[in-house]
């Protein structure tokens, strides 16, 4: 396996590691006898990395990406039957080969975007690949991808900016301390997180972002009003519908593993988390995600644990009663 | 100690867990020879409770109640000289006294309302309990109360409800799997959450939210044009300053505990929580925060620890380390 980077500390730090047989400052050498090619950078500079590997490729080869939006990729590159474009949901907010992992993409699902021209044994072969690699690839139009995504991951985004945003602008004018709970806190966890990659996926995207807020905008100008009438029949089937909404979402993502909540009251000191988390693990139940809600004071507060499946969760909340707290599980039903 | 409950399963309850030295049906019982007295019920209930115990007091009593919101409240109750609204920032999700625990109060913030008609000698009285319960007693104007919640507490939850709503949309129009990333997971954590409380404190805080929503449908407007019109250098400066914003915030809130978040990739596998949570509580080092983002296979993935003190951050880094874990800290200052 060849490796193409700029950098010479890149290159240097995935041979030390193993993550690449040869390491080369040239697109050239590391395409010209390549089998498969898969381009990583940032969106904005995918189009010109793409065409320089296709131009250094052989007619056998198979070229793809990584990149976090589609259509603006896939138009650029044009119609060369050697190119699929490909979107890997994988990796977390680290980047970099120091971060690589050989489990990176076992069992994720892996977008693909396929044209009218792509050849067909080539990307027969590149689902090969990745189906190797422990991945699972879906076959996705370029524009459906992008608006799916500007929903569920951009516009999470784009809320915790201005969320972020409108508090700060809120607190300069009271000129006070605001007691920032655990709902601001989890909100607003992506504001400004990795300018670089967001700015391109913003970039990249625009269309289908833009067009995302928009819909937002008119639904939030909804809640605000349904809000101000504030008659409270309706207000309650509303905020009700939104948390069935949720489930519904979290349980398509994934049915057989639908995630349940325990919420546990405990004392939030040195050692509470672990008391838990230790009898979960000996226990062998997974935690797929925690949340800390301390009182202000943060020596108290509620714990919630996600655990997928109902009967996996049940025996989680069993093992939290055994250590003497209280606990409540919310099923995948509500 | 005298517990009013309409609930004859609820007096009983407080009874045996110890929370009152007795339980009665009646308010006037209740109050009729009480010095302090504290209502709590839904918010749309506060005045008539707040109105019946006024009634049903001496002289020298002083009231309160713990409502979320209290321009509504104070304006109901009037100027009885014995009442001051308050709202102590303390306790979970869960409700009822099955709930109740005896450090409840302890560091929390405690807002009061008094007004010109609040009697001095009373609310000192009042400022005396509230301390004796260990909480940290702050005054504020009951209409900045409210738009101080609408902006960190009550935009969250309406922010989490239409983002549910708008991707629940968008699921049914494509009849497809959404992969649901933990930006969203945490963006939505509160759709539909306690529709009874919620619904509440919308109906009785229903200006300032409005307000607070408009406002923010502004700023929504203008960042969906700065993204339509696609120029990264200007998105990237609105993105970053709106992570600024968020740690600026977090800071305010307790500069000497400023949480820095530790970015540590793991296998997520049962018992890799239960590890590092282990490695953190036997050094005493508390988590305040946690938050899993697997990848979508849920095999493997990175864990984000929050540990209040940079200080403190960094000693835990070194345990997560000395585990053999890559792990990064993000300070309190980005």
């Amino acid at each position: 396996m060849v490796g193409f980077d700029p950098d010479p500390a890149a290159r240097e730090l995935a041979l030390s590691l193993g993550a690449v047989d040869q390491a080369t400052d040239s697109v050239g050498l590391a395409c010209e006898s390549a089998d498969f090619i898969f381009c990583a950078a940032p969106v904005g500079r995918l189009p010109h990395l793409i065409g320089e590997a296709l131009e250094a490729s052989s007619a056998e080869a198979v070229l793809s990406d990584v990149g976090s939006t589609k259509y603006e990729v896939v138009s650029a590159v044009g119609g060369d039957g050697r190119f699929v474009g490909g979107h890997p949901l994988a990796g977390a907010e680290t980047a970099g080969v120091a971060n690589a992992r050989e489990d990176l993409f076992e069992d994720a699902r892996w977008f693909l975007t396929p044209t009218k021209c792509s050849d067909s044994t080539l990307y027969a072969r590149l689902l090969s690949v990745i189906v190797a690699l422990g991945a699972r690839p879906q076959k996705i139009e370029a524009d459906i991808h992008d608006r799916l995504m500007a929903t569920v991951s951009a516009l999470p985004h784009v809320l915790a900016n201005v969320l972020a945003a409108e508090a700060s602008g809120e607190f300069d004018a009271e000129h006070r301390t605001l007691d920032i709970g655990p709902s601001f806190r989890d909100a607003t966890r992506v504001a400004g997180s990795n300018p670089g990659v967001w700015t391109d996926i913003f970039a990249t995207n625009r269309e289908a972002i833009a067009n995302s807020l928009a819909s937002l905008g008119t639904r939030l100008h909804e809640a605000s009003e349904l809000i101000r009438a504030g008659e409270s029949d309706a207000i309650h089937r509303w905020h009700e519908a939104a948390g069935e909404d949720r489930l519904r979402l979290l349980k398509a993502g994934n049915p057989e593993r639908a995630l349940c909540e325990l919420r546990i009251i405990t004392a939030n000191q040195p050692g509470g988390i672990a008391e838990l988390a230790g009898a979960l693990g000996s226990a062998e139940v997974n935690i797929e995600d925690m949340s800390v809600s301390p009182a202000p004071d943060h020596t108290s507060g509620a714990v919630s644990i996600w655990i997928a499946g109902e009967s996996e969760a049940e025996r989680g909340a069993e093992l939290v009663r055994n250590l003497g707290h209280k606990v409540s599980v919310v099923g995948a039903n509500g």
